[in-house]
């Protein structure tokens, strides 16, 4: 049904042409960029931004403002000129894209006070828009959530994750483009302009989906017309595009992507060829409409309540977290939680008990899960996704987004280590520490007992940017008073004497073979410094020197994870400075396998045993 | 069209019947498992291995035996009671399970020669079982491809990456089952039992799905038939199961995940319950047929063409990677190269233009990508997956899994680090030696120029296991004749006088920053070592500790990485044995942004100048 042109079509169609022209000017300035994927989503982008998005430009911090995520990020030109033309940033602000002195990079990071989330690894943008829709609800916002992909990032699987998730939710509020202009970097994408391919995989997923030609202005407006009327289930518009649309030299060819036009004639002539692109216009360009203005309570911080545990009581560290979670989920609401179906192994469930509505269920969905979380630190929330430590591997690229984006994420994986036993490696985390440490901005936290969980859960909550806790599966006996403090980037000196011959220093399970050796040397009448690096990012540098000066320069890691990255990488970096090295490294260095825990601990040589072998260099 | 029950039929129920006990005492034996797992699958175990599959039970090597991937690898008992029915191991093995002194572990490893991947992290099986039904199509064999799934797994993304690229390539010679029950571990799974929402998933996907009742086991043997007459697509059998079937205490219901029943009355009454469930049996038990014998010629390994790089002659390293991928293609057809839509920036395109037909394109889906390669690398082929090095986090769960496997997986990543410049972080590999490093098993490269990249990739392929080569954007000069020998392990001292202060160690492009150093450092009477350290792991640690020696003790190591996982941690590891320590580690330590590659390099702390001040202490 083709209507008669109406004025604000005529707007909205030059407002896309200024799109497409301030796209090729900042990537001609730069001499790089992605000019090609910008013009395929200018009407799109167009009729989001000055049509049906409800926000105030003065005011990104607006928690019911309309949301978008650019999950195609290396069309930010276009994104960034969206904001030029509602008056968010000045036009001219835009030929500083690319460039060291501007936050205009080459993909959108939260720098920027309209992102939300950095995108730029593509497959991201629709979880994190999940999140975003999770926390509209959260906080009772009609707020809309607009992710707009490319059709080359529907391979990733995430992308299927999160539409599983939104589906099974009902999130009728979350709208996903996809800009399907059917060229990926080095060819035709997988399903190329196959409309009804991609149709047939999101209704398969349980998705409104319409297929759309993306150039049609009028079409665009129906089809987001038609998905904010529809209940129950997230719609999805699949508009097909050409890339480069409204430039003759790109448009539709192979070749064009992530190349800008060369300033100067290359330029010139495709400007030129846009700018006859204008309609003749009758109204002036619509703007933005405001939110629904809604007045909430500030978020509540009560206080906790206090510890139950003993002294010398048996609590598994995991299960300390999931009690920690929901003491402090009493006490504050922006606390959230989200699982990939192993609750009752992370003990997140005690969360979920308490609070369901504030409980997220990924079911095994990694990816989905920590892009989720993603989207609900961005608006406020305080999620605590949680799994086995060895299945956060499968949301890496996530967790580094993340840290990009120095997000509220607080991430905690159990059942770390070979002290999980007879499951064997696939379940065993042996290189977590490792990837989290590497990450500059996450803390990385390994407590030993209940109590130092309990307390750093509280830290890494309030604690701005990402956060990781390591926890253990088996039964540890609880080793400090219920007030001891403990800080993130602390460490316990936990046996210590004027004639230490050596420094043991370990973490979570570990701790407690160090105090077996303890025990054991200190029978044959040696002495041993033993110390729980609870903190590994940032680390007691200054404690660990000292304890190295004061039992003779002589340092031994024990560590349930493989050598590199881990404890022992840590405290020599640490140490180096003094002029100190890690003398022993005790630590998994091959491929474990399937056994008992403590036979385990032994095979791998990270028993009380070795630990006495050690320190005696026996 | 229920038919009467065939003596054929009967005899496989009876099977059925002897794998749920067989999975019972073992679990119950091991006091530990998933016994209800088990249960739910073994009408289509029993149909896989004793009706459906060709393969010769004496000989796991054979290339032409139908495959079986195990993807729910909680279910091992059940796969191990089978190989016990058709006399792979004796039936008294399966009382060792989850023992650290046998090899049936928790979740099946290749340590078992039945076995192609490890399983256990849940979703990998299918892209595993893509790639080894690739490699039936590259050695030309008629060999079909089976892949047991629960429903909970298709949760994951990366079961959707692999269902489309399975179908992109039209593989009909992949089965894949998915065993209902609609139980996860802590509730039931995201469909439940909707088995018109599990079909509607793979037809939008392009699959031939079938729904069938998976405890019928001539519903089994026609979905059977019906998957191997169906070409063009791959097929998907969804199997309505009940988790625990057979046993009524655990039928059904939840909270039996991973619990094995108590040995004595619980185990006692389970099993009686589960004889009184054989029927008849009017003929022995069908055993495997072999399959169709094919004399196939020994792969060839001709020799290498000559390198043609001249000294001083400018080369991105990212782009030797693609000349000597397709050098080596040219000597060995066993190399294969895998793709996720960079191959224009990666340079696996050079590979691509000679091979086609061994080049494996699975558009933006890095999972599907690693997964294929661990199927081809089980299965004979030498597969060089290679992506930005930055997406690699994407898939860390399979590397992982392709460590513990301990599979012939060359990864490459490119665009490593800052020096990339204007795209921003996202694209940046800065975690990605951290990642691998962590890996005991993985081979760690890092070259800095052509010459040594094309030797390393030749070592790479021939060296057993996993390894990954990072390489770098910009073009750097070759430094190295062609001549030059390179080790897995080694690396090169560039620099050397009696008068060093100081050993400088780099990698990639911070070895040319080490240089410029050297000779500003040179120009002022300062003499410094230069390592180009091409090898993180192995590591040769002795001529480490020789430079330092040499050195007045001083090392200072510079990297385009994060400091944690990286150059200075795996410097700092191998002196410490001889007490030398990392003066200062020059690395990037903060999130970075778009800007040119010199600026970056400058900004973040590791150009020459910044070398030349840590030299000089300034």
């Amino acid at each position: 049904m083709t209507v008669q042109t109406s004025p604000r079509v005529s707007a909205l169609k030059n407002i896309a042409t200024r799109l497409r022209i301030d796209s090729v000017r900042a990537t001609s300035e730069a001499g790089t960029g992605h000019p090609s994927t910008c013009c395929s989503a200018a009407e799109i982008v167009a009729a989001l931004f000055c049509a049906e998005m409800r926000y105030v430009p003065t005011d990104p911090r607006n928690e019911d403002n309309d949301r978008f995520v650019l999950s195609k990020g290396h069309a930010a030109p276009i994104l960034y000129a969206a904001w030029a033309e509602v008056g968010i940033i000045p036009r001219e602000h835009l030929l500083t894209l690319r460039r060291l002195d501007s936050d205009l990079e080459g993909h959108p990071t939260p720098r920027l006070p309209w992102v939300d989330v950095a995108t730029g690894s593509l497959g991201q943008g629709l979880c994190a828009g999940v999140g975003i829709a999770l926390n509209a609800r959260r906080i009772k916002s009609d707020y809309r959530t607009y992710v707009l992909m490319g059709d080359g990032e529907t391979a990733e699987g995430s992308v299927w994750e999160s539409a599983a998730v939104a589906a099974a939710d009902s999130l009728d509020s979350l709208c996903a483009i996809v800009d399907v202009n059917g060229l990926g970097q080095s060819r035709a994408t997988q399903l190329d302009h196959n409309m009804e391919a991609h149709a047939a995989r999101w209704r398969g997923f349980g998705w409104n989906a319409i297929v759309i030609d993306g150039h049609d202005m009028q079409a665009i407006l129906d089809a987001l017309d038609q998905a904010r009327a529809t209940q129950g289930r997230p719609t999805v518009i699949l508009a097909r595009t050409v890339k480069g649309q409204g430039i003759s030299i790109m448009a539709g060819k192979q070749g064009w992507h992530g190349k800008a036009l060369k300033k100067g004639d290359e330029m010139d002539a495709a400007i030129k060829e846009l700018e006859a692109q204008f309609v003749p216009e009758e109204e002036s360009a619509p703007r933005p409409q405001p939110p629904r203005h809604v007045t909430r309570p500030a978020p509540k911080r009560g206080t906790l309540g206090p510890l139950p545990y003993q002294l010398g009581e048996s609590v598994a560290t995991r299960e300390a977290y999931g009690s920690a979670l929901a003491r402090l989920g009493a006490a504050d609401d922006r606390i959230v939680a989200l699982d990939a179906d192993v609750g009752n192994s992370t003990f997140s469930d005690k969360f979920e008990k308490q609070f369901p509505d504030r409980f997220y269920q990924h079911y095994i969905a990694e990816q989905a899960m920590i892009g989720s979380a993603m989207g609900l630190a961005a608006r406020g929330a305080i999620p605590f996704p949680s799994t086995f430590a060895a299945f956060l591997t499968r949301a890496y690229d996530f967790i580094r987004m993340s840290a990009i984006s120095n997000l509220n994420v607080k991430m905690a994986g159990s059942h770390a280590g070979v002290s999980i036993g007879e499951d064997g490696p696939s379940q065993m985390a042996l290189e977590d520490l490792a990837m989290m440490r590497a990450q500059p901005n996450i803390a990385v936290l390994y407590p030993c007992d209940a109590v130092s969980t309990e307390k750093l859960i509280e830290q890494m909550a309030y604690r701005p940017g990402p956060a990781y806790m390591r926890t253990s599966r088996p039964k540890t006996p609880v080793i400090y008073g219920t007030d001891e403090a403990f800080e993130i980037g602390g460490l316990k000196v936990l046996r210590r004497s004027d004639a230490d011959v050596a420094t043991v220093v370990g973490g979570g399970v570990t701790v407690f073979e160090a105090l077996q050796a303890y025990d054991a040397l200190k029978a044959r009448g040696i002495n041993i410094r033993v110390v729980d690096l609870y903190s590994l990012q940032p680390i007691d540098a200054g404690a660990l020197i000292d304890c190295a000066k004061k039992s003779g320069g002589r340092l031994i890691t024990v560590e349930d994870h493989y050598h590199g990255g881990g404890i022992g990488d840590a405290v020599a970096e640490a140490v180096a400075g003094a002029g100190y090295t890690v003398e022993r490294r005790l630590c998994v260095s091959e491929i474990p396998r399937s056994g008992m825990p403590d036979e385990l601990l032994d095979r791998y040589g990270i028993s009380a045993r070795h630990i006495v072998a050690a320190v005696n260099r026996s």
